[in-house]
């Protein structure tokens, strides 16, 4: 596998970036545009859609590298993992130090809320911070091949450029989400908390030519939470919901009452 | 697809059980044998291990369901799906109504500290919590094919027979971790919260019959959370450790400090 690193002499910030979209994804390529003047970037990511892989990670096949794309500063590198993987493959197969900053997406949908579980940009953010890497995952609240994207450049700069600078607390990763592109400027950026809100699934089956059901998932969000600080209503209201996030599942509530 | 509803009449616990390592496993065959006297049971797993599928979910590919078994009060199916699928796919096609309590596991290996963000016997169990339905997920702290498990029985059922009769608040999931069999009895069951610990990777690399490299990821865990009351202290004690899980990633301790 040809694996370049990254010049130990450069100044600039080392820059790991990945998706869940594949490579081609509009909200990827934009993200590597935006992330190449702050620094030295390498971005790892695959040929199709990993959408809602959660935190997998890849122990069942071999994992595969292929370097595609090589200029001054950038380099580019399809893998077949899962976004957790390549987090690890960057780290570990790619990169001649740890990088100084992981970023993922531009998610093309909303990981707000429940959301977060399971996606792969957050898994990718999230496995950089419990590295004590700062990370942040973007994602717009717009599904589709080509959503609105040019009204989120500022904003991830802004967020970037302070993470960049100040750092963040080990173990945190940031989950930006970007209200969808409107006539309406953004109101600003709000820090927030996770909204409680759940997917109703439904399954649509089908019959394949040869006779066999199969099944795909669909589903309704629905936001129950009336907390005024939820990274939900911060969308609502047209502001760029920012929730510092960390794998931390203990319900601290129920350790001094839960008894066996 | 052949749906079997349960009997609506049924006065008995309705109870749903998946696991990660397919429906071969030692563990999820014992776990199944452990619930059939305590209620109506069905089973969905996959042919294969999933393991460290983390909390995907399929979008990319349609899910198919198969009934492998029918007993009286006992349905066993096989999917396609991750275990989070299956307890979505369980709920919507082969219930009739919400199970009174989703089992998941028994996990060969630990799901303790950080494992629960890799963990699809967790996701599974986390599924069903998110949903409302009390949730267990039990693993064992021995990899392998053929792990110890009859010290596992006493502690699975006490755990079990408690949450169906208390039942568990809203949105909550036991993460319940169970030393490796020895000859030492267990010292009883501690409620604990996740450890901060980390797994650090390495990659392998290998070639293949064609001349490609290829990777495949290992790794060494390291604790070095000093709490008393982490999963991982109870474990190494040789308590049962359980965890109360919920998906809440939200850094609270950030809300009021973090500024853009």
């Amino acid at each position: 596998m040809p694996v370049v690193k990254q010049n130990r002499m450069s100044k600039k910030p080392l820059i790991l970036i990945t998706n869940d979209d594949g490579y081609k994804a509009d909200g990827y390529n934009r993200l590597i545009k935006l992330m190449r003047p702050l620094g030295d970037v390498v971005a790892v990511s695959t040929l199709e859609s990993t959408s809602a892989m959660g935190h997998a990670v890849t122990m069942q096949t071999p994992l595969r590298l292929n370097k595609i794309k090589e200029e001054e500063g950038y380099t580019e590198y399809l893998s077949n993992g899962t976004p957790a993987d390549n987090i690890k493959l960057g780290k570990h197969l790619l990169l001649n130090r740890m990088p100084d900053l992981v970023v993922s997406g531009i998610n093309h949908g909303s990981n707000a809320a429940i959301n977060i579980i399971y996606s792969g940009t957050m898994a990718a953010a999230l496995e950089a911070a419990m590295d004590g890497i700062p990370a942040i995952g973007f994602s717009v609240d717009e599904y589709g091949q080509h959503p609105g994207l040019d009204h989120t450049d500022e904003v991830i700069l802004k967020i970037t450029k302070k993470v960049l600078a100040d750092g963040l607390p080990k173990g945190i990763a940031l989950n930006v989400n970007i209200p969808k592109k409107s006539d309406k400027p953004l109101k600003g950026i709000k820090v927030c908390r996770q909204a409680e809100a759940v997917w109703k699934e439904t399954y649509e089956e089908r019959t394949d030519p040869f006779g066999r059901k199969y099944y795909w998932m669909s589903g309704i969000f629905l936001d129950g939470d009336q907390r005024p600080d939820t990274d939900e209503k911060a969308l609502k209201d047209n502001y760029v919901a920012v929730v510092p996030s960390q794998v931390d599942f203990t319900a601290t509530q129920l350790l001094n009452t839960l008894k066996f």
